[in-house]
């Protein structure tokens, strides 16, 4: 190790160690911390994230990355954690630390305010402070911006590399081209499917039970990992070594099993990172969209494909006689794929999920570029979804207030989640290509798709882009129209269109 | 606030918000972290805790801490805040770095060395780096030692203030004078009391709602609060407003329920600490021994008294039909204060647990003082249990390799859990002068009792020590004849010998 390199090192030692320990804390606080440790935790939260900022905005952290630039005995590992260190550097650095305090103090009472007001269902009780956040969303980014650069392509860039306007345009218009009619014709010509039997009284401890089964099944290996409870499933880790899924159990047993499918598969992400790796700025997913790639794909392509349930799905009705036992594997399979038009996200099924990204991804464009009037926020919102998915929110707490994202100023994340969607899909069909996809499934042999994704992808951490990542697996840029074609196919079939 | 006591307390932000994210680690290891994590977390506390170590001995705590020794303006809190804080400061910085670090490292590994030699019975693989553990730990209280002070002082000092060998050389002999006797006698003429049913198929979902119930009635706040399970029980706290206990559940139903007690006495300590103390140097107990005060006078003071099971044996009874319904009262009190001479310090019953620690006492003199061949601890722990106790442990595992605590180094620790016991007693005899301690329980008032030790102990954290808190509130210095006669007196009772 070069004594350049060797000083870095010792730096981010330090600033990774305290982002271990806010995950840490954050991880606590969604599953385990009392109810009112509220405030003196967060005092303890804000002085780490402090004493983070300042350690990465430190001259000696700014010394340190110029003299490893400047060296040219540097693995190429190396270089990539210079260049990644660099780049976060300048995310922070180039914020004024007041205004990075001051902007850290509005989110944190900014979300409060959104949550009251989603639960007063008062879009104007939330309206100026959200105002607040966009402005200080634009002011970071217009920091960033390069002559002429939109900032909403700033904003776009920061949680996906290479991605703008131009792309997202292409992207959602022709997923609004094929699926909105596609929509309609399964609610005026498709087929009813029954799912009644999936709500009832699935029972918390196997519904429990059910989560390890399905989580080690898919090699979510739980001496490297834990699965806890929370409100909202989510999924983190504290290095390679230590990587967390929750899930949440209510009385409709898809609920659980496809946030454990989900978040398993952003878990697998983080087991498959390479040991060198964890624990450096090169040491977490590629991008956000493509860990959103790798947790869609087992949910959607894979945990929804009926192949992959032939070997599970007797053991499924084991657990669940009393309401699985009269119901075919090919009836649970169409339940679970079931497509039906809602005002809620999360809540949304694989067909209209991309719908409800792409409606913020059009608001977004129109709050940061064309600063929308905020106040017309809640009917725009109402009038979109009337338009894509033909219903209409009673109220603000159903339609504009209903992601907490906004409210944490993460302008340019939500599609991410779209793009997850297509990544995985372009990914899907170059696997078809390869290898016998739905005969591993049937033939239980899901670990010889966990491990070329792990080869592929997951390995490599930030070491590629996204767009790197997708072009060196399927020897094809960016494209999304794999995604478009998946879901049409899919769900003409489905309803019997086709 | 002084601008002196500005800059420290500035200081003290940083390192209390480090020590806050190492006990989160700490807890998180013990309840929930996967098996593997070890070494990748193990780096990140390492680094935490050097950080910690670096903000402690720095100069700028130095230079703030001198200037408020020079400011007449502090208020008696920050007052006491400067002492702790130069305490602690001293305490660390007469550690040369390079041998904090290698006692760092060395005890990270004993404590493995240990767990194995502990399973493979084996005392041989764990004496070479116990003597080494031995020599740091003399070293480091050399360092510290006043002129002509003795080492073993020096450590005892360190875990109890204004506790020495003479002090306890006169509590333990007390103690040995009348215990050890009165055990023989209950062997030879006490009568047997039954206690089968304690153990039994006892469901942990049912143990777990009793261990709620329980800590609910003595009036452990789970807003906050947390109760989890490990395999030792342990309580420790962000804040006073997060404060965590665990048990751990097998077939001995009152092993899980007496170590919620004992853990809840622990965490009505911290919950009580005043709001203003917390998150400060002087926002914990005030001492080991005060704290084991607390939990031991809930576990056995208060929880094996029978009228503190008059209101709510009931519910045990109907929690556990099956195993309790012919169970009387009188007959599961007898059962739960059954005194009988083991091995193992952690089970032992309340009349021969302060046995236990005084072996340790004289063993632990042994060592430091006259420099004890460590080959020959087997064979005099053995000795000492037998004529003490009148058992011997048939190999190491159940003898001198039982307890972690000197593979991590702490010698001088052990005598504050008799310590413990005995400042419970005292402030037992007091409070029976005061109120009608056993009406309140038999009422189930309990509240007041624990209000009183709010009051007089709890709130004050580190701002009185021990030997203070027990003259301000007993009007007595530490008297251990209180405890010595409380035994007697109960088990003499209870066994028919009186």
């Amino acid at each position: 190790m070069s004594k350049a390199y060797e000083q870095l090192s010792g730096l981010l030692e330090k600033t990774m160690a305290l982002q271990t320990s806010l995950i840490l804390f954050e991880w606590d606080n969604e599953t385990l911390a009392p109810e009112e440790a509220g405030s003196y935790t967060a005092k303890v939260i804000g002085i780490l994230s402090e004493e983070y900022y300042r350690a990465m905005t430190d001259k000696a952290m700014e010394d340190a990355i110029e003299a490893c630039e400047q060296d040219l005995s540097l693995t190429s590992l190396e270089k990539a954690i210079v260049r990644e260190t660099k780049e976060e550097r300048e995310r922070l650095v180039c914020i004024p630390s007041r205004e990075y305090r001051e902007f850290a103090q509005l989110t944190a009472e900014s979300t409060r305010v959104w949550m009251k007001a989603r639960q007063e269902k008062n879009f104007d009780a939330f309206a100026p402070t959200l105002e607040k956040v966009i402005q200080y969303q634009k002011k970071f980014a217009s920091y960033r911006a390069k002559e002429g650069e939109a900032l909403y392509n700033v904003m776009l860039d920061g949680y996906e590399k290479g991605f703008d306007m131009n792309t997202l345009d292409r992207f959602f218009g022709e997923l609004k081209e094929t699926i909105v009619p596609l929509l309609r014709d399964i609610k005026e010509k498709g087929r009813k499917i029954p799912s009644d039997f999936l709500q009832g009284d699935y029972p918390e401890d196997k519904q429990r039970l059910l989560a390890v089964m399905i989580g080690e099944y898919m090699g979510f290996d739980f001496k490297r990992g834990v699965l806890g409870v929370s409100a909202h499933p989510f999924t983190t880790n504290l290095h390679n070594h230590d990587v967390r899924i929750t899930t949440s159990y209510n009385d409709h047993v898809d609920s659980s099993l496809f946030s454990v499918i989900h978040e398993a598969g952003h878990g697998l992400y983080e087991l498959g990172i390479a040991d060198e790796l964890t624990q450096t700025p090169v040491g977490q997913g590629a991008s956000m969209g493509m860990h959103e790639s790798q947790s869609r794909f087992f949910e959607n392509i894979v945990g929804r494909n009926e192949n992959f349930w032939v070997p599970i799905y007797g053991k499924v009705q084991e657990l669940f006689p009393e309401q699985l036992k009269d119901i075919t594997l090919k009836q649970f399979v169409d339940a679970i794929n079931k497509a039906e038009p809602g005002l809620i996200r999360t809540e949304a099924d694989e067909l209209t999920y991309s719908l409800h990204v792409m409606i913020r991804y059009e608001l977004e464009k129109m709050i940061v570029e064309d600063n929308l009037d905020i106040q017309k926020l809640p009917k725009i919102w109402a009038d979109k979804y009337e338009e894509y998915l033909g219903v209409r929110p009673a109220n603000p707490a159903e339609g504009v207030l209903q992601d907490i994202h906004w409210s944490q100023g993460s302008f340019g994340y939500f599609p991410s989640y779209a793009l997850g969607n297509a990544f995985g899909a372009q990914l899907y069909y170059h696997m078809r290509k390869i290898m016998d996809f739905d005969g591993l499934l049937r033939e239980g042999k899901i670990d010889q798709i966990r491990d070329y994704l792990r080869e592929h992808i997951h390995q490599y951490g930030k070491l590629k882009t996204s767009r790197e990542l997708l072009k060196d697996t399927t020897g094809e840029d960016f494209n999304p129209s794999y995604y478009v074609q998946y879901l049409k196919e899919k769900f003409s079939s489905l309803y019997g269109l086709s």
